[in-house]
């Protein structure tokens, strides 16, 4: 029931592709893309754990853990605004100076991080998925967010 | 001993829709019910606004923040475990010594944030339920959150 309820609210933050935030302050806004990248963080960790056989791995926790690092990835893309560029952020100046690229970026790892929730049901499609999904995440750290 | 008996108590009662993170570190897990509870703010915000007439009312925007908001707020539950009732925490230990009481609050305010979806689809149906759901909020915050 509950898992039916965070299905049918992906489909439709899919469809709306997260909302822009009224009024969002600089600030704010910089906090909350931190705040959805590291939940995102905190739920492909334990999927990466389990495709490295780390830990073990547990379908239905893997499942859940995708779908919520899924649905929140989908959050952070409206708060990089005007102003959000200086302040207490990695973000690099580049972000704003290739917006293009940046932009693809975000679009390539989106449509990795979609296809996790589905491939997070059996183990050997969950080591191909997690390993697209890193390398996207990646290709944008190492351009555009500093150490 | 009984702080660990209470510990694990805390982590089975305070499971809710969320997945359970697999080794959660502390201070991680204070980052994390954080960041949702900012993340759920941030979208509730512009939804009191609208209720409030201070910013025009958008029924699609609306919809999606509080989709937005009812999903996120399934995420905090699980990291109140063990160890974060210490840090940079505005928590307080009344939680873990009344967990009946925070888990009945937080439940409250689940039942009523899943609502808003769908109430969010009218102006007189979202300001009743924000109505409900800031009252919710507002009963676990001012029993169990610090200034």
């Amino acid at each position: 029931m509950k898992k039916q309820v965070i299905a049918v609210a992906c489909m439709s933050a899919l469809a709306a592709g997260g909302a822009a935030l009224a009024q969002q302050k600089p600030e704010d806004a910089i906090k909350y893309r931190q705040s959805a990248l590291f939940i995102v963080g905190q739920n492909f960790g334990p999927l990466a754990a389990m495709a490295q056989g780390k830990i073990p791995y547990d379908k239905d926790a893997a499942v859940r853990y995708a779908e919520i690092a899924a649905f929140v990835m989908k959050l952070p893309w409206n708060s990089f605004g005007p102003g959000t560029d200086t302040g207490n952020t990695k973000a690099k100046p580049g972000i704003w100076q290739n917006l293009d690229d940046f932009q693809a970026k975000r679009d390539k790892m989106l449509a990795e991080i979609e296809k996790l929730p589905q491939a997070a049901g059996d183990l050997d499609s969950l080591k191909a998925q997690v390993g697209a999904t890193g390398k996207a995440c990646k290709a944008c750290h190492d351009e555009y967010r500093a150490k």
